[in-house]
């Protein structure tokens, strides 16, 4: 299972009423943070999901507002006494800029790890997840991001059963291990049914739409996407800034076939997202305009799907 | 005419529903900032006073809840269009933290001038007002700040008219330029009463209570001063964090006579800073528990005065 807490929406400053675009997941008990703009750790101190349990901080790229709350973030970290490492991933620059903002955070409980990434990499997170990034097209180096939570296939035990495999072997086969039993060698996948597709999610923010996008997120679950401008009359703003609207949103999900879209990193002269919703519905229904505080969590269908 | 904005009250971090002790201040149109924790320009944007004015930045220290807003804010003073150079003072190493968080904001339209002081210094303010610092006993390096509004001695006209001087040398002599007229020459203090009390502001905060300080405030106006603690049996974490009780702060603006105070910069722990007013107004009656939108005119006397 994965949980998912939009922490905020906006793009460029934090308002009064809109905290900056960031994303909050939570894979097995373990907190992944996407972005980190000035102010983030304020909407997240609403909702309960703590500070301690944060290993994974990953940044699409340095602009301000995805980054200046990283000193606040890790002293929240600290003070909740958390001990073990962090990782923070970002795209090439992010160590001299991370330790610059570090200055003013220079002594914390735990120790700060960070990862220059860049196009195809791919990294671990909890839970056997997977992230992987490529890049984008904005002013300044970018990554989008994409988390993969593979699911194991079936253990067809009825036909184990059948085949006499005595059930303290089962275990072992279920995880793709090959067992021998009485000298006999018993292949994993004998007993392991079709593939099965996983959990997946998109975090793009702050790109143009490039060619290789809906390649790279074919699929997910669930699209987590800017929509800097929501008036398809604002395109040219979109190219001049390298943002989307609303549509291009829509687009890039309709393309890579995401199951649905959340909409976020809204332009400060977008006063009301709701009003310019019908720009993506009508490229891709199932769009939601994001809110600071909405959550959902996506888990593996029964096991017998 | 000196107006004064307490944009927000906290210590330590920024919460839901308590900003980072900030105090904006507006002599003759021009804004005075003194610390710019994380989220400052938040509650700034409510308040109307916009971002273009701003010429001057203070710092206490450099601690992340003073100085971690700063990049966002020197966002938004160019995204209003500011050209003129903006002057940021703060202690010792002020230069070297303030340049690392201008990673994340390195191209603005307006020249940032970034002036270390210490002990003793005074500065210029816009209108004639002026600034003075002493250091304060916190972790890091601290200073504790004086505005003071000089006003000038009332002109005499009544007298001046009396001894026939002309009306076009009466501006001058309010001045204190000394004139000439048919070959006699005219001492400006000849017709000025005698001297008055200008207005002045203490901004004092993360620091114990230092012997020298109630000399230095001495007659303030208002003193603008951190209770970080409302509980006096939180006494041992003031003299061990290096802040102070409300108390405490009581006592140093009783003996420094100031006119009123305004408590800020509250522990995380106190709830309710109300619950401990009593503390402080059993020592100095005039105590206000300060809250973000706070705001005061403090105004000369009428000129007959």
């Amino acid at each position: 299972m994965i949980d998912l807490l939009l922490l905020g929406t906006g793009g460029m400053m934090p308002m009064p009423n809109r905290w900056l675009s960031s994303l909050l997941m939570r894979i097995e008990g373990d907190l992944v943070l996407f972005d980190c703009g000035e102010g983030t750790q304020i909407p997240w101190q609403l909702y309960g999901w703590g500070f301690r349990r944060v290993g994974t901080i990953c940044l699409s790229h340095l602009h301000a507002d995805h980054v200046a709350g990283i000193p606040g973030l890790l002293h929240a970290i600290a003070n909740a006494g958390r001990q073990e490492p962090v990782t923070l991933f970002g795209p090439p620059g992010t160590v001299h800029v991370v330790q610059a903002l570090r200055e003013i955070a220079p002594v914390l409980g735990f120790e700060l790890r960070i990862r220059e990434i860049d196009d195809g990499v791919r990294f671990a997170l909890p839970g056997g997840a997977e992230g992987s990034v490529i890049r984008g097209d904005h002013a300044l180096p970018l990554l989008c991001y994409r988390i993969d939570m593979p699911r194991g296939r079936r253990f067809l035990a009825d036909e184990a059963a059948e085949a006499g495999i005595p059930q303290r072997f089962w275990s072992a086969l279920q995880k793709g291990t090959d067992v021998e039993i009485d000298g006999r060698r018993i292949p994993a996948g004998r007993f392991l049914g079709p593939e099965r597709k996983g959990l997946s999610i998109g975090f793009v923010t702050d790109t143009r739409p490039v060619p290789n996008l809906p390649g790279f997120l074919r699929g997910v679950d669930l699209l987590v996407c800017e929509g800097t401008y929501g008036d398809s009359a604002d395109q040219h703003k979109a190219i001049d800034k390298k943002h989307m609207t609303f549509a291009e949103a829509a687009t890039l999900a309709a393309d890579a076939q995401a199951g649905a879209l959340w909409l976020t990193h809204f332009s400060p002269a977008v006063n009301e997202p709701h009003e310019w919703l019908h720009n993506a519905t009508a490229i891709f229904p199932t769009t939601t305009i994001g809110y600071s505080g909405m959550e959902a969590s996506l888990a593996f269908p029964s096991d017998q799907d």
